[in-house]
This record gives C-alpha cells, structure tokens and sequence, in this order.
C-alpha cells in the first residue's frame, strides 16, 4: 500500500481534511462546519480512524485559524491560544490529533501553509523569500524568506498594521476589536459590507467600493515589500475573486512605491509579481498534506 | 601574525574603517568624510593596503549606505544602484575594492551589519529573528528571520512603509522625495529640523516633538512586529540617542497593540523587547569586521 499523508485546514467557519500525497493524488476530501473544538476536532480525527483502518498514515498536517502557538519548545506549543473565536480560546490542538491518531503530527498558520501549498505545487516554486496574503473574512499573511516558513516570536500578524486612512475620504471607523482601522478593519469582508450595506460578492465591479479597496491593500502591500523585500506576493482569499481587484491593486503599487524599490519584477513586471494563487481554494490543503510530509522528517 | 579582518562602514556623510577581529580586539580604526566615489574608496583602499605591506588581510566586510544590490547572482552585485547621493548613482564597490585589495570581500547593508554586529557581539545574542532599525539622517531597517540576515527581492526598505498621519495634528508634509510623509518622510531627523525649526540633537526632552516622535516610531515598530514577529526589536541612530524616547516608543507599541499579540515578551518585558545597541556606535564597523568573516568561509 502506498504512503499517504492526512491534511485538516482548520477555519474559522469550515474544515477541510484530506489524504494523499499532492494536487495529482487527493484520494479523499472531506468538509464540515466548525462548530466547538470537541465536536470538530473529533469528526476530524473520526475521517482519519477511518482510513487507519484500512491502512497507516504517515504523518498529519494541520494549517489552522489562529493565533497558535508554533513555537515548539513552548508549554502550549500546537495549542490555538487568545482567538476571539466562541469556545477555542487555549485549545489543545496538536496533542490532541497527535495522541490520539498515534501519527506525527505538524502545525502553522493557515497562510503559512498554503504559502507552502504553492511554494511546492503552485505560484511560488523555487523561490525563497516570498508572501502570501488572504483577504476574506480576516486579513492574514505568511510565506517565507531565507527558504524556510516566517516563524518569529510567534507569527506574523500582517492583517493587523495601520495604514494611512483619509477620514474624509472613508468616514468608516474600521471593523478590528482590537485595533478599529487597521488594514483589516477597513479591507477585509466585514469591513466591505459595513461599509457598503451588502457583502462584498455582491457588490457590483463599478462600485467605487473597490477604488478604495485596491487603494487600503496596496498600501498593506507597499509596506510588506518595503518590510520584507518577497520576490513575490500571492494574494488570495475571498475578497480577492472580483476580478478586477488584483489588477488595480498592483498599478496602486507602483503608484505608492513611485519607482523607489528599483526592481524589474515590480517596475517593468508587476503582474508575474502580484499574482493570484495557482492552487486556487486548495493551496490550504496542500500545503497541510506538504506540512505532514515535513512532520515524518523531523 | 595572527590573523585580522578588515571592516568599511561606509554611511552617507562618514566612512570608518577598520582592522580587526572582535570588539575586544580593534587594532586600528579611522575615519574620514563622504565625499565622490573614487576618493572615498580610494582613502580606504590606501588605509587597508598600507596594513598589507606588513602582512594579510584575511578578508574585507563593508556595511553600506543604499540602495544595494546585494544579490550575488546579479550582473551589478556589490555595486550602490539609485542612490539619490550625488555621484555615487551605480557606482561599483565590492568588485572595486576586491580587486585592489585582492581580498575576499563581502557587503551587506549598514542596518543588516549593525544587525550582524549585534547578533554576534550585542542586543541579540542567541536570536534568530529580530530587527535592528535605525532611526538618523534616514530610516533603515534590517535584521535576521530564520538564523539568516534579511535579504529576498533586493532588501527591506522598512523606514518607507506608510503610516497614518494625522494631518490635523501635525500639518507637516513629510520630506521623503519619494513617498512625502512615509515612516522616514515624518519621523528621520530631517523631518525634525523641518517641522521645529531645530535639529533633533538640540530640541529639549520636554518639547513636543518627542510625543509626536514617539508616535510615528511606535506606529513604525508596531507594524514591524505584526509584519515580522521579531523576537527582539533594536533601536539605534542618532535621534535614538534623545534619553527619554525609548521608553515613550515602548509605552506607545504596547498602546497600539493593544494586546493583540499574546507574547509575555511584549505585554510583561517590552523594556527587554525594544532595546538599545549594546555596541553603542560599534554596531555598523563591528558587523563589517563579522561580514568580512563570512567573506572568508564562502
């Protein structure tokens, strides 16, 4: 029988696991809502008993909602720690899948893993230093530099930072509870529908909601390129699926960097720069099976 | 003879250099003004060669001004790109002084080798992730993820990232020529001067200036901590020197972060987490003397 490995994507309002070894070789998919840690983790770990039964999985990866502790030599290493998120707040994780499933078993943030997802299958391959950014229901980014994944104090919370924000312009106070106008309390979905009275999907692409949406996410951006210096940015979540937004999104770049970083790639070439993810809805997923292939090699 | 490197700490206004191997053991060091290229090079060449008419130089380190390219497959590498200092606009400087020192040689941006200084000798023993940002004549940033110096597309440019700006509370525009009020257009020492009529050195610890200095520092630092997830965060540069705003920048980053980030280091010990260089004005020269060490082992 040939190795396979298990992979659960672990959102904030759904959970994808998964076998297999690759985008070629998904043997079986599985999607459920999340509802309390118990109930979740345990339908989970019921999908992957299931095909123990039949034969073992070599190792787990998980590409979790956060904030998670990664760090581990940490007492709470794989546990999901202060998310605002009803019932998750300090939940054993990791140890949990991992004792109870007899398997190794690998975590990172959601955006840390897909950004692994298509550092191996999709947009990014071959490069070392590189983000990968979701707009949807929270503004979250990850990626790598130096050739390994962003690890830190914890991780990054890119969604978090402030940018510039005209308040004649955008009179609209900002959605984050933690820090009101952040670049996720004014451009994530939240903020689009408070904003406008309708949820993003159905805001219509001539709506001047988006001339404002593509100008916030290249301020976000302009400052992760000043930040990190990526060889490239992948921008995908739900939020990025109107069409017209990522291209408006990479002339606002080159507006707001007005030639200071003097790189081809941005100056003559931002569209092999700024680039949607080629995995599309799986780069989570795989990048899970990918985190659970690195699990059996620790 | 035992062996000795030599380091260029070469800034836009003054050069250093030196010969040596570590902060106890700097045999010899000068310093000499900016002026164009050839002369400046050329004083640190003549300094260097009259060393090696007693005996080798095992290899050259330089900590540069920028913008750089620091990527050694790039037909310019070593060479200072669009620098907006006079003359020096694609001047060739590691394949220059290699080749009439014919010494390995290895450059790096100032921030990155103050960075390397003090990861080898100061503030950051022991971490693999952290940020040095000096805050001068300009604003830099740099530093190590992963155990290995910054480095992707070219090099990070942190102290151009956007922050908001109060207009209304300060009607200064900002002095950056390419971004008007960025990070480094508001809060660098030339902005200072601009919106006090005094320079920084000279403006007393009780005026305004430092609240509002403070404020755009923090909200620097706090979106370098979101973006990064640094394990400690260095500042440096002359306007660091002011006594007091260290600790107001410490007061305003756990402000704006507002809890956000769940790390003991930043809600229990910040004045552990945002320190000053342990090597003082070392920092740059004593990373180009650990550059040069690299130099030789590549």
């Amino acid at each position: 029988m040939s190795i396979v490995y298990g992979g659960i994507e672990a959102g904030g309002t759904k959970w994808i696991c998964a076998l297999g070894t690759s985008p070629d070789d998904l043997r079986e998919i599985i999607q459920f809502p999340t509802t309390g840690p118990e109930e979740t983790i345990g339908h989970a770990i019921s999908f992957f008993r299931k095909y123990q039964e039949k034969g073992p999985i070599a190792g787990i990866g998980i590409a979790s909602f956060g904030p998670v502790d990664i760090d581990p030599a940490s007492p709470t290493y794989g546990y999901i720690t202060t998310t605002p998120k009803s019932g998750w707040n300090n939940t054993e994780f990791v140890g949990t899948v991992q004792r109870m499933l007899d398997t190794p078993t690998l975590l990172d943030t959601d955006v840390n893993a897909a950004a692994l997802g298509e550092y191996h299958w999709g947009a990014v391959q071959g490069l070392g230093s590189f983000i990968y950014l979701t707009v949807g229901t929270g503004i979250g980014g990850g990626g790598m530099m130096n050739g390994q994944l962003m690890h830190g104090l914890i991780h990054p919370e890119m969604g978090h930072i402030r940018i510039p924000h005209d308040w004649s312009a955008d009179p609209y106070g900002g959605c984050c509870p933690y820090h009101n106008d952040c670049l996720e309390g004014l451009a994530a979905a939240p903020a689009l529908e408070q904003r406008w009275g309708q949820p993003p999907e159905i805001l219509p692409a001539d709506h001047p909601a988006w001339t404002l949406e593509a100008h916030y996410l290249a301020l976000g951006v302009s400052n992760l390129i000043c930040t990190l210096s990526p060889q490239r940015i992948i921008m995908g979540g739900g939020v990025m699926k109107q069409p017209q937004l990522i291209s408006m999104v990479r002339g606002n770049v080159q507006g707001l960097l007005n030639n200071y970083v003097n790189a081809p790639q941005i100056l003559e070439d931002i569209d092999s720069y700024i680039v949607r993810p080629d995995l599309g809805e799986q780069s989570g997923i795989l990048g899970a099976i990918a985190l659970a292939k690195q699990s059996v090699q620790q």
